[in-house]
């Protein structure tokens, strides 16, 4: 598709002038945009579809390079980058050194904050609108938050902060009714009564059967029509109290989140109101691709795939797969497991647990720190509750693990996903910090599985042998071992240091997980080089196994460790710090993760701008063997 | 007073077949004891003096032997254990080895589950609902919560869940208008709503005024009249839409907090709903205690006092009165900066601030999280924010201190009170943890003062000097230095590690903050033992001045840390692989706490109980050098 407008200088004074035609255009070019775009790089497809008109209309009434713009989670962020002078960097989008997949302020000036994580927007928002009225200035502050965000309990913390203080601001609800899978939640069906009772989806169906059924020129008179008869509702609807008008904002809504006058419309209505708005719009997740519209979980975050054919579902297994029939062996035997996750049954595998074990199975929503809680409100009374989490999400309820879950030593089994670099989401997204601060938990133990065999292993010792909290934590994707094995099911103790080979005595190479496969490159690289080491893998990291892993050590005067996480409280000084009080006193080297900041990439490219591939580890240790033996 | 209740066999069956007469006896005596006990020994007042009515309502209708009660925080709970067995330990209450002041699941098989920190009890006490429900079991389940607690994000997210669920279990909103300060957020406002528009409020005032003006005898047909007042109003109200019955849960309220009948009918009438209900119960904070009833503030959490008299604020200054001073002297030269804090203007000393620059004052209630987000943003927009949280609390916000403030280095400063050992609040009030996980954050700096002009060099360099995120942590409680100098006023670098004496080579003791006095004792004994050391104090923990503190260390062979914090990548730990990193090649030892459960008593009974008393460090060290020097 050749792009009139996308491409263009589009000013802010430029897109307010717009006329209702060239918007439109400009609508269907961001789509196609967007569409062609992630089917080539992968990204986020569904969320940033159904925000086109509501991106462009906000940028019609709003000066993007004055007034604060603040994105929940950032999923929906494209059209925005691509109206704000990034349409031609946009075919790096998600690659290493080209633009990300969420609004980043290092990488345009017109990006109010960075996001990822979710339900972050009303508060910082808030924060800028306060700012402003300290500082006298008057842009606008708007923060854009999805229904599924905001069942965060820091999202509402904020609508609780906003609607006392009265402060100047719009809060627009992104209303698609699904967080990354269906909604749930009191909200989410308070939500859907809103909508009913205002009329509003039959009057939207009714519309457009309607302008299916006419003729091209009576469009524009049922379209004038519909305008006053929404008109009306806005006037009625704006002013029904609800949960948002209890709380203390100024509620307008529903509004149709395709219908690009409506909205210009709407923000003119409120924009200059001094207190705070909650704009209540609904939006179709996938609008606009008819793949993405009727399966939009399937279309949420995807990788490359052919606009013609649509997704097509990989049969490949992945740790997360392994964990999904691992989970369903377990509680086949077991009755007391349950599952929880935190709007993500379909991207931890639990989808296959809530299939089978319905009651067993518990959705909290985007809510990791009432997940954790509950869960271990589950464990005193009982039941064997595994929260799957993505590591970096699990951050969220640091506090809840340590007060909730460890202080009471509740048998609670974290099963945390996407620990380890995540590739093209970038920084936000990667799992790095879970080893460190679990590490500082007092009754934790943390399993890192290296192959599907261990991972199952690890959750069925988790159940089983293990009585306080545990966390398992496996990476992203697919794991190399089931190709080549020998796996792990071939070990009887989960406990034990494993040799996974024994070159000589050089030094010693200690890692555990996935990251096993670079420390074995590693080594033959070392190997061809005439150097001669072992290579130990660990499953326990918490706790260590210090005397058996001292055994394995023997004479080696040299040891390196290597992991996928920060160094900081990290495995690697862990275990360093465990051999020192152990005895140990060769020298030992940590390999792992100081900056944290690694952006997006393939996993690869994440690894060797982190200095963790196999070829700068290899001369790293290369280099302290030659200069100490020298 | 002599009790004649209290201390007797109060079983389920004896409770709930009290007489009105016996209940009011028993609600005065358990105040009696109460305000006894905690004039005594120091401890939360004005919550528990709120809740003797409720308390003894709920044992009336519910079996504590098997019905399942989670109090939210657990400042309300000593009526509780009053009445579940606890009569005759209760003098030990927040002592070392006694009474917990918080809900203990170590101490009593009837306390659900463990708390201190807030709005958990929804989610824990919903875990236990669904796990009665898997299980088949019959158990009522009910979570206590304060309206302050309700502002927490975590017990939104459980609220939207449980609403959802339709799962059998009862919350109670204890309402009386404060958090621990007086309570804010729009979430309040709706409350007071709620009470106001069903003449709540008026109806009391007028039985009030009645009964004060009435003979006595008259009494029992007033109330008798209020009581069916009270019952339509019961009817009416608990039929009307509220936010609680937007998210699904039934609501029931307001009730009279201090009216067991009223109480007991309600538990009667809701407790076989086979759906999630909210009862909403106004309560007066302090009740019974005439100076607590005035002003709830000062008695929230107080040391032993006069009971004729009430508590007397003391003069001493303390840290947290030393951050007042510095917070107002900073905030007078630069405007940019701005305070924050989650629900604890006086406890961190911001109060003053608050009346001196209300508009720059920023009470978000218990809201860690949306605190640092907010925070943020501000910052974004080119404010200082200083946020005021005590350092376990700090942890619920682990994430957005991550992910809001250090990926973006956002200038945000945390004014870290409670760091180290708080005493009688016990094991989920220590701040053990934030040096840390504080540690793990890209582009953190840590400082920690060990005088009061330290602590105000501290936050000039961190509102001057530092151009990203900055935690300042400081102890509970007055510091030693100001008596016996020098102050660290006198010393110009910050940056400097600190030589506080040198009496020779034979060890070095590295510490920081307020437990640079722990280590002066500890060299003091070792130097009648002929051992003869240097020790050092350092004010910035992270970035580490590695290289002027191995000049420091100079000859010496044997570094020892000490520090009041966990042991897992806390001040010691980083600074040993630092010192190894930095080519030191000496042996380090680390003093810090590796029991994370260290549980209430002074400060002085859990350093020692730590391990990190004066005597116990030094008798370990002088073992090293023994053992090491022969």
């Amino acid at each position: 598709m050749d792009y009139k407008l996308l491409g263009t200088d589009l000013t802010p004074s430029y897109l307010s002038s717009l006329s209702k035609r060239d918007r439109e255009l400009l609508c269907s070019e961001l789509r196609d945009k967007i569409i062609s775009t992630v089917s080539k790089n992968g990204g986020h497809l569904a969320s940033n579809l159904g925000c086109v008109e509501l991106t462009v209309s906000l940028l019609s009434v709003f000066d993007y390079t004055k007034d604060k713009i603040v994105f929940d989670v950032g999923h929906q962020s494209y059209s925005y980058k691509l109206l704000t002078g990034r349409f031609n960097e946009f075919d790096t989008l998600r690659q290493e050194g080209g633009i990300s997949g969420f609004p980043r302020i290092s990488e345009s000036p017109y990006d109010a904050f960075d996001t990822g994580h979710s339900s972050t927007s009303i508060s910082a928002a808030l924060g800028m609108a306060r700012a402003r009225d300290l500082k006298g200035t008057d842009e606008y502050v708007v923060a854009l938050i999805g229904d599924g965000a905001m069942t965060g309990g820091l999202a509402f913390e904020a609508l609780n902060d906003l609607g006392h203080s009265n402060t100047k601001m719009i809060v627009i609800l992104n209303d698609n009714e699904m967080s990354i899978d269906r909604n749930v939640g009191g909200m989410s069906r308070y939500l859907q009564r809103l909508r009913m009772t205002s009329g509003y989806l039959s009057a939207k169906k009714n519309t457009e059967s309607f302008l299916n059924k006419i003729p091209v020129l009576g469009k524009g008179i049922i379209a004038m029509i519909m305008a006053i008869k929404r008109f009306f509702r806005f006037i009625t609807y704006g002013k029904s109290p609800s949960i948002f008008e209890n709380l203390g904002l100024r509620y307008y809504g529903p509004i149709d989140g395709h219908n690009t006058e409506e909205l210009i419309k709407a923000f003119d209505a409120v924009k200059d109101l001094n207190v705070p708005v909650l704009m209540h719009v609904i939006t179709k997740k996938g609008k606009g691709y008819r793949f993405a519209e009727e399966n939009p979980s399937d279309y949420h975050g995807v990788s490359p795939f052919d606009v013609e054919v649509g997704v097509k579902k990989s049969n490949k297994l992945s740790y997360t797969g392994a964990f999904s029939g691992t989970l369903l062996d377990i509680s086949a035997k077991n009755k007391k497991v349950v599952g929880i996750c935190a709007a993500m049954a379909i991207g931890t595998g639990m989808e296959p647990f809530s299939y089978k074990y319905p009651s067993r199975f518990f959705d909290c929503g985007i809510a990791e720190e009432h997940c954790v809680t509950m869960a271990a409100g589950m464990a005193r009374s009982g039941m064997i509750p595994i929260v799957a989490i993505y590591s970096s999400f699990l951050q969220r309820a640091y506090d809840e693990i340590l007060h909730d879950v460890c202080y009471m030593n509740n048998h609670v089994i974290f099963a945390v996903d996407r620990a380890g670099f995540v590739g093209n989401d970038g920084h936000t997204h990667n799992g790095m910090h879970d080893i460190s601060y679990l590490n500082s938990m007092p009754g934790m133990t943390i399993l890192s599985p290296r192959d599907y065999s261990d991972l199952k292993m690890c959750f069925e010792y988790a159940v089983n042998k293990v009585k306080g909290p545990v966390a398992v934590r496996y990476p992203r994707g697919a794991s190399p071992y089931e190709e080549d094995g020998p796996l792990y099911s071939e070990i009887k103790d989960i406990n034990k240091p494993h040799v996974v080979s024994d070159e000589g005595n050089d030094y010693v190479l200690i890692t555990t997980g996935l990251y096993c496969k670079v420390c074995e490159k590693t080594r033959d690289i070392l190997s061809t080089n005439g150097y001669k080491g072992k290579v130990v893998c660990l499953t326990v990291l918490k706790p260590l196994n210090t005397s058996d892993i001292i055994d394995v050590i023997g004479d080696s005067r040299f040891v390196f460790t290597g992991e996928e996480g920060i160094l900081a409280g990290g495995f690697g000084e862990s275990l360093k710090l465990e051999l020192t009080r152990g005895g140990y006193n060769g020298r030992v080297d940590n390999f792992a993760v100081e900056n944290q900041m690694i952006r997006a990439g393939t996993v690869d490219q994440q690894l060797k701008a982190s200095g963790l591939d196999a070829e700068t580890i290899a001369s790293k240790i290369r280099k302290v063997l030659t200069e100490e033996l020298k």
